[in-house]
């Protein structure tokens, strides 16, 4: 390409994640190294947010161990944000204001690195761009926990979730077998998954052949019925001696209700959840007069860097490599996808999938995946989740504990005279 | 030693841990390399229960590759269980029971592996044997998350959640940190440590001089001042951006109240808690309407194997080792302590402790430890804190997950005709 190159704009968008990290380390060091079509990559401090407020950080400015070190380091080094932009019409202001921040920076490329929401953004920038007249690569970048992108065949991200609770549920299910005779039956474990029960299949794996685990799924997908339930609690604990639950945030009652509703939304306007784990608890103590535990995960089970599936940072890492090659081939409104090409031994490439065949689609979980009675998962299930956990990559440590990087973020010069009010 | 070889009890008593089977290996292994003074190795099926009942599991009968395997397996590889036996008058029948019991399978070596309750037991069946004019050595092999035992510097199983709840809290700030901007702001994560804050405190090395977090920590050992600790929720928020609570189950109001009463009680008439956490939450929430998540790790962070501290494996693997020698060398009713011999570098040696000093005293955290504010820890803290939580020893993965160990746990025929019931 004979024109002289632009800047980069990268920003990380909701959910952060052990892994999202590894695709911004991705995305700079390949912008590195196509200096021809790429000239500085520039982050938005605080996702999206930093756009519009031209709240830029120079990522040039970081010492190249720095950005390598991302590769191991959990959360989003520039920050995150949740903050949607809605329809062109209905956030024209918003769309307006990031094509003149971008004018003034001179950003040729935007790579957008989220879920659902984020790849419909992505779509519409690029959209905006066009419409607008303004030369712009717009590349989204996937990234989830909730496994939840179309195309794709999975989310980076999610397989380290699913690493971390298949292995922190086989950890507590040894641990409740130990208890079981005179204390503690019944053990319950609440995961995350909005809308569908990707991670709750997840938990599923903590039990296999060599492993045999007493072990109930509470799926989003599956009305929870608590006779049936109940019944099943009491079949295992009086079998096994013990019963392992593993149960989804985003649970329904029979009639569509979520069972751990807090009453409070976040700003994508989704409900905050959080506590059907202990409700799941009590449940099964007051009706079978079971000892029990619980525990919730939070935060934790898309924190845990330090338990990451290597496959997922492979891929993590990939998709930001292969955002910067798309864009510097001239693609626009794509997003790199994992195309899986063999389950055993597993082989994966990248591919490109359309933003308008991505941008708020939600994959859910196939009913085949979940066992006939719906509290389990088959073997089609195992087939598809395995290769994601596959493999460890343990940061550094130092004194007993991971060393995780911080940035320094240093900002951009502002441009524009101009505020926006966010 | 010229008379024959006489067999040996091992029992494991009370809450389980990421490391205990790893001193199970100990005792089992080191027994095995004295054949001149140990035959078999029985174990109690489900603890003390097992030797009452007359259910006892031949360790013989497993491969050594599996008790060599009970190094990297948590939880209790022959079952625990929650069954205290209380003063010799009080609970005569049953000290006479494990006489019987013991002499039916000439066990001349008690070894039971537990915390403050459990040495007490120990000590009791040493005088019952002494009383009744059984030749028994009796010996305890200290372990406890809760790190309350006296003399032994540390207890086997402590520096595994030290270094999981550290690792945790880490991890769970850098997420917020990506957050706050627009979502979380204060992250709560309830950690074990029923009157002793010692877990309270490992929660603090997430916060340090490479990576400062603004942490708060809620101390059972300081009564909960809601006033005080809002502020400083508050001033951190605004400081940081974020802030980042630790807080004991154990934590009491101004009354001395438990914050967490669930109101039941275990079998050593402990209260059963849980649900600090997100009443910490949601009083943040209430009065500065942070958007808030919480964390409750429950068992997780005393299974969790997979991020075990290499210091803690090696000592719960060298205080059974030194159990089976000092019984060998003829001592009874002591205790293998751990003594520190200096700080940096960190050295250790196993020295012996009476059980008479150790059975039912609980060793609190020093309130120098805690910051004189009360809501952090002290350099002193953190020189203690610090080689406990040192080293990794992961298990070995297969398919992504770790993979533990069960025993066949083949019963030992039975000789007595009676039964006992529990």
């Amino acid at each position: 390409m004979s024109t002289s190159p632009r800047n980069a704009f990268y920003a990380q968008s909701g959910g952060v994640t052990a892994v999202i990290n590894a695709s911004a380390a991705g995305v700079i060091e390949t912008a590195a190294a196509h200096r021809d079509h790429i000239g500085k990559v520039y982050a938005g401090r605080n996702g999206i947010i930093g756009a519009l407020t031209e709240d830029l950080i120079d990522t040039s400015q970081e010492p190249p161990a720095a950005i390598a070190a991302l590769r191991y380091t959990p959360s989003g080094a520039f920050g995150s944000c949740r903050y949607k932009l809605k329809g062109l019409e209905q956030s024209r202001a918003q769309y307006e204001r990031l094509m003149e921040v971008f004018r003034a920076h001179d950003i040729g490329y935007f790579f957008y690195n989220g879920g659902n929401d984020s790849a419909d953004t992505c779509l519409k920038v690029s959209q905006m761009a066009e419409k607008l007249g303004y030369p712009l690569r717009a590349i989204h970048v996937p990234k989830t926990v909730d496994n939840d992108l179309p195309i794709t065949d999975n989310c980076p991200g999610f397989g380290s979730v699913a690493k971390y609770v298949a292995t922190s549920m086989r950890e507590a299910a040894f641990d409740v077998a130990s208890m079981a005779k005179t204390s503690t039956k019944t053990f319950v474990l609440e995961v995350m998954g909005r809308h569908a029960g990707w991670i709750t299949a997840a938990v599923g794996m903590a039990d296999d052949a060599d492993t045999p685990i007493p072990l109930l799924l509470l799926f989003p997908e599956i009305a929870f019925d608590e006779a049936r339930f109940l019944a099943l609690v009491e079949q295992k604990t009086k079998t096994f001696g013990y019963c392992c639950i593993g149960v989804s945030e985003g649970l329904l009652d029979a009639q569509g209700n979520l069972m751990a509703e807090a009453g409070t939304k976040d700003a994508f306007g989704h409900a905050q959840l959080g506590g059907i784990g202990p409700r799941i608890a009590a449940i099964v103590k007051d009706n079978l007069k079971y000892k029990y535990h619980w525990a919730v995960a939070d935060y934790l089970q898309r924190a845990a860097r330090h338990l990451a599936s290597r496959t997922d940072v492979e891929q993590s890492y990939a998709v930001g490599k292969a955002a910067v090659e798309m864009a510097v081939a001239g693609r626009n409104a794509v997003m790199p996808a994992i195309t899986r090409v063999s389950d055993d031994p597993y082989e994966w490439k990248i591919t490109e999938a359309p933003l308008d065949q991505v941008a708020n689609v939600e994959k859910m979980l196939p009913r085949d995946f979940i066992s006939p009675d719906g509290y389990g998962i088959t073997d089609k299930a195992r087939t598809y989740l395995r290769p994601l956990m596959e493999g460890e990559d343990p940061p550094p440590f130092k004194h007993g504990l991971p060393q995780y990087q911080r940035l320094r973020n240093v900002a951009v010069p502002r441009k524009l005279a101009t505020d926006f009010a966010i």
